[in-house]
């Protein structure tokens, strides 16, 4: 990877302190060339599987070169380690806490692990020269992006890794009476739905009938095209734009509606 | 219009989602040259009309050669169009919804059809390979934008419409009584009362008399300098930064006292 | 201050109206080779005690020749001053309402004041041709900041200004019983309530005893080192990264849990 210039900020930070400008001033006191990107900050806190959700959908998006830099970090402090990963086409700065799960093993299927570059951040000489307890982003993370974004082989910022730590990402599970289980793994803006139902899930049981979603007490018997496709305040079922089954409600919330949200569980039954 | 390379964004995305990120990457991606600025994503979800106002109180004050980028798409998926317009100074890309509504009728006033350029975006060439049912600001807007930041015409995109969807904006209507009935058209941030009475409406009936302003029990009799000019507590009105009529409450919130929101009616009655 | 051309935005807009945008378009079309940084846009409404703190624990981490413009202005169109200040290091504009409080008094202890400049906002050449009573962040701060940006001195934009106004801060003071108290100055995006009591007035108390922290009718005898460092649930306090005493809950809101927030008391015990 060539880098670019370019660092994303993916935080929990919200918008009412001044974490997120912090990050943004010691990138550009460290490089002032990088130009940085807001990519979301009103994650819930803390929430680091939402975070690594989010990253997986938005990253490839990007140039070749773009560094994502990630501070979702509720173990800061602790004994959990920072690290760097680099792929063909972009590189990650991170907390070890799982938030490159999705992106770790896509990147892995695509590429193969001898293309992949995993490294501890240990040498400090790339940090603030003061390190808190309780703010990496700042001291550790942010100046370690816009070093790799300035072009610093990874290698610098300490020794390989052979793995992240990874979050355990539920997969459907068959049922005893044939169903499949699945869950909401995440609730977007609009209360739209996502599940972990893949469209290649779908495909794949193809031969097994048409799908038909149950959840709480609503059966849904269709997947519709787009969200237009559905009648006024009834729960729809389509194929989103991340390429996963999800729920939603024309022109209004579906999360709402239904009173769920993530880890809540759907079935589908193939009739 | 000569391309500046600026790029703003105007959505109801929120800050939850990489949907927002999503739109910078394919930006970046098609265009490595653009400088993309986040116009506001807290449009309340599918609020066309917000959405329209938003932009129109802002789009101004943009350099020669921005491209303001809109996806506030309720549509996605349906036969609804997608559009570019391009005026002498600015150009804009959106779902033909009716989000350009104040921008055409302003910029047609002022330049007349002929200095108008609208087209529909047709040519897939310009697209992303894929397109998805649910989300055209990533698959069609705004590869579309990054282009005409780089200099493609925007005859390129597809061919020439006549008008674009337009909102029926509600005019201020007299009554049999004399006064006047107007609406609330947006309540900001702050929760000032942004109304259809223009200054310029004001101006046109300084011979009827002195506006006294009824909304609910309330009557104010008096238009403000600014908002300090009033007492700490009560309902005021004044010429707000549009140049429009609004309702304010020193260093409170009038939208929430009032118990008032868009679409609801006041009175101007001249004495 | 050599200027490098960046601009951050501190402001209590929010997300949902075009003010943000208004600011970025008034300052690129003045200043084309500005760069703007998002600082923080979601301050409480009007809260200048709240942007004075921000602004404050962030502004040191942007490179020398940042300029910081500061728009939280509840007395727009009265009386109060515009102003603009200079430091060896980094420019700031802003309403004249204590705003600058923080920066002001740490720059002053730092440089002395004759190396820093302060001026009122006067000369109108500098300012948009036509200036509302209501929105001076687009009239006026904008377009000055840009100019700072660009390199205009800051003798061009008015006459010398002695000192700012400066808001109260709040010191812990000694009661009768020997303990101190103090007040939480600010609730983060986490519900970390940070107080007024510095680590270096802890490590001034350190001959006193072991400080124990009371608020309400919790006791906590014990500093952490990090949010980690506590049980779950339980209300602990750390120094945080701005080198002030706060309050957390470990993965919960410190702030909701014990229902106090800015303003409120609390004491340190020496045992």
């Amino acid at each position: 990877m060539q880098p670019n210039g370019l660092i994303t900020l993916t935080t929990d930070f919200g918008q009412v302190d001044a974490y997120v400008a912090v990050l943004k001033g010691v990138i550009l006191t460290t490089n002032p060339a990088a130009q940085i990107l807001d990519y979301a900050h009103e994650i819930e806190a803390q929430k680091v599987n939402q975070a690594a959700y989010l990253l997986h959908t938005g990253y490839r998006y990007f140039p070749n070169g773009t560094v994502h830099l990630v501070v979702v970090d509720p173990g800061v402090g602790s004994d959990r380690k920072a690290i760097a990963l680099r792929s063909p086409q972009w590189a990650f700065v991170a907390p070890d806490n799982g938030v490159l799960t999705y992106v770790w093993q896509e990147l892995l299927a695509e590429h193969g692990r001898a293309a992949l570059e995993l490294v501890e951040l240990t040498e400090s000489r790339w940090w603030l020269p003061q390190i808190s307890t309780t703010f990496h982003g700042r001291d550790i993370f942010a100046p370690v992006a816009a070093r790799i974004a300035s072009g610093v082989p990874l290698n610098e910022f300490g020794p390989p890794l052979e793995n992240p730590v990874l979050l355990p990402l539920p997969a459907p599970t068959q049922r005893l009476d044939g169903s499949w289980e699945g869950r909401i793994i995440h609730v977007d803006h609009f209360g739209n739905c996502i599940t972990n139902f893949t469209r290649s899930f779908l495909d794949a049981h193809q031969a097994d009938g048409t799908p038909v979603i149950a959840i709480l007490d609503q059966k849904i018997e269709r997947i519709e095209r787009t969200y237009g496709d559905s009648e006024w305040g009834t729960v729809m079922a389509l194929i989103g734009s991340n390429e996963r089954l999800e729920l939603a409600v024309r022109n209004g919330n579906a999360a709402r509606m239904l009173g769920v949200g993530v880890g809540d569980s759907l079935r589908i039954i193939f009739k």
